[in-house]
């Protein structure tokens, strides 16, 4: 590509909220901005479960990053994958070898489920959720699990196929198991024939002794917990995974059977953490100072969830949580303009608005300053700031619309099974559920 | 499953218009259906193209059977693959085993793409639109395409990669042909930064001497080219492809040079089909009696695009179309009906209320009966028979916001590329156009 401009080059590396906020915030700026990501899309992952529990479509809560950037003339986008950076050249390089030239790097790569060093057996058995192909599997397997029961005549089977296992009870272990318990009520009362909303069992597990740790409080968490149980879901604290097998969680002392087992107890920094030779914390994630820059390279900026940005005087590191991405975003473009000027730059300082969490249709958790709610109130509240945060996001009205249909109407326009060969997985749901040797091949027609 | 009732049992085989019109036409009457469909939604077949370029989002035209027939008591729906009929002892063959029992049977499992014998040959090399899965996977393709244009520095390999083959000038392939031209002048506009509108190239190709043969007037067909041109489709006609390989479409005189060929040139009858032992026409659909059922089995009956229907004191059997499916489902409810009570049954007659393909935003052609539209009056038309469909066909609201958010507004909302390991794809379909061997297998993060 011809250079254009002899403007700062400011190259970003992530369309999340972080990467995002950077470029925006610099869209009337002197700076050549080049944002690369390795999805063409925008994800607003504060619903993604939503799209794993079929209450919105993948294009509710994505947009392309094109789309996005459409009018912002200072920018490109390139979709391409980030593999390493050159410090000395201040250079990124792409997976096909090409290398882009910056005088500023924001690493915003975000993270990816976090499985504890059990990739290779826990996270074949169990199903992250982190991206939209992550949620459509999620969404894939949960739909399966009900089209295997309905059709399986033995009734231990049939409970196997109908326990879901959510482990980790974080905001989205919560907001999962809640929309799970939801889905399963609301689906099976009308929709099948032979199953029942009695034999749909979800269990959500949590390690440590409360849900919600580490940002919400303890009487919040307690109220989401009754919440949870308002809608089926039997939520078991101070209970450690074991083990997860094929169609089995082993804890301590129980073994749950369950065909479906969804993980959302942990998340590290992308493998491009890794690459910097930055300090990383233990999850993974770059260990940043002050004003977001990565150690030793001032014009290398690591911000969202790929970073771990302690504030002065505490000993915990930020959340992963959007309005932290986007704070951090802006601060960072700010601190780039800075810079150019040859100005100083303060360090960045999170501003806490509240933390919320839904846990179903009219029930949720919220808390901002001192003000705690639960409840219906609280689910209005997370409803509005989400809307809220959707549409400024972009004119996405039609989001607005998907909304009021699948809340206020309880539709559940989504629940499609996709992908290549369902029924084929469908068949070896039911035989592993029901201890069976494979069904007969014999696969006609297409 | 228990037998909750002696009733007649009625097995359908396919959730599309054909299998659901027959079960909505008996949801009032003594009879114990069984809908059996390998997928669990219904689509709306006549916008599947708007998927596939990226105009809406599946969830748009497509809708859980389950749903559709939720407070229809006498209905039960399994998600299965029909492998056989045993009609001696009146059961339908699943895919694991089981053997559904039936009083009368409707075969309605639709069409496939027709290769015409070269599926491993051009059916590797092009890509069909019968499916969800189909069509999100020629959307994935062609915004891949556009990316990997972007990031492309050889003009050659931009070209290759920019220019887009449509083979077959039925209605779906000036309705693609038509979509890819406002999506490629669209999204070139605004989105990208290093390639151009005048970049892309579109070209549709029929071997027949006139476009929408069979069932259009010659007169709109001309119309629909001139349409075309206005959206820079480039129109080849009496061109026959002699053969597809990778990247290339072989002509008579020429190679196209194309990294995405997309292939509407023809259906067949599933294979569940060739499995009843029923006479077949060429492109192995059933030929039924004036009563659409199957000869010799007058209890088993195939309808739509599985089956051939020649009205008598014709030559040709009726097009594969919804309206066509519609009408026969419906009779043949009529005729189980008529049948259970002992009465006879009269032919089927189809009632041609006209037919219409749209070329684009504001560009269509329609004739019903003597009247014929073209340009801005045929795509209202179009646009409300459709809508009329969609909202007749469940309460779904949401799909006329997202037409008018698409269409109106002419956002595409729905431009998204999903799928592992798009990125990688991406980075193969630029070598490919490229003529360049791997790129460095560097993957790193996930």
């Amino acid at each position: 590509m011809p250079k254009t401009s002899e403007a700062p080059r400011v190259v970003i590396v992530g369309g999340g909220f972080a990467g995002l906020a950077v470029c925006r915030a610099l869209a009337r700026r002197p700076v050549a901005i080049t944002l690369v990501d390795r999805q063409n899309h925008h994800l607003f992952q504060p619903l993604l479960y939503q799209v794993a529990m079929a209450g919105l479509s993948p294009a509710d809560i994505a947009i392309p990053i094109r789309a996005v950037l459409r009018r912002q003339h200072n920018a490109r986008v390139l979709m391409a994958e980030a593999v390493g950076v050159d410090f000395e050249r201040r250079q990124l390089r792409l997976h096909d070898g090409e290398a882009l030239g910056y005088d500023y790097l924001v690493v915003a790569a975000g993270a990816s489920t976090n499985f504890f060093g059990k990739e290779r057996s826990w996270g074949v058995h169990s199903l992250g959720m982190k991206s939209l192909e992550d949620a459509l599997e999620m969404r894939r397997r949960v739909l399966l699990a009900f089209e295997a029961a309905e059709r399986e005549p033995d009734a231990d089977a049939r409970r196997r196929l109908l326990t879901f296992v959510v482990i980790g009870g974080g905001p989205t272990g919560v907001e999962v198991a809640g929309a799970l318990g939801e889905l399963s009520h609301f689906v099976l009362a009308d929709d099948f024939r032979a199953i029942h909303a009695s034999d749909a069992r979800i269990v959500l597990i949590e390690a440590g002794p409360r849900l919600l740790a580490g940002g919400f409080d303890a009487e919040l968490a307690e109220r989401a917990r009754d919440q949870l149980g308002e809608l089926g879901v039997e939520v078991r604290l101070n209970t450690r995974v074991e083990d997860i097998s094929e169609g089995r969680v082993h804890l301590k002392d129980e073994t749950l059977e369950a065909s479906t087992v969804l993980w959302t107890a942990g998340v590290q920094g992308r493998r491009l953490a890794t690459l910097l030779g930055a300090p990383l914390d233990r999850t993974g994630r770059i260990v940043v100072e002050p004003d977001c820059s990565v150690p030793g390279h001032p014009e290398v900026f690591a911000i969202g969830d790929i970073a771990a940005f302690v504030p002065s005087g505490q000993d915990q590191p930020l959340p992963g949580l959007a309005p932290v991405a986007m704070q951090q975003g802006r601060y960072v473009a700010r601190a780039i303009v800075d810079r150019i000027a040859k100005r100083s730059v303060g360090p960045f300082r999170y501003v806490d608005k509240g933390i919320m969490a839904t846990v179903g249709r009219s029930r949720a958790v919220a808390q901002t300053g001192k003000l705690k709610l639960s409840g219906f109130a609280a689910w209005v509240m997370w409803l509005v700031v989400h809307i809220w945060f959707l549409i400024t996001f972009r004119n996405r009205l039609l989001v607005v619309f998907g909304w009021f249909y699948n809340y206020v109407l309880y539709a559940r326009g989504a629940r499609l099974i996709t992908g290549e060969g369902s029924w084929r997985s469908l068949s070896e749901l039911a035989d592993e559920a029901a201890g069976r040797a494979g069904a007969p091949d014999e696969v006609v027609h297409r």
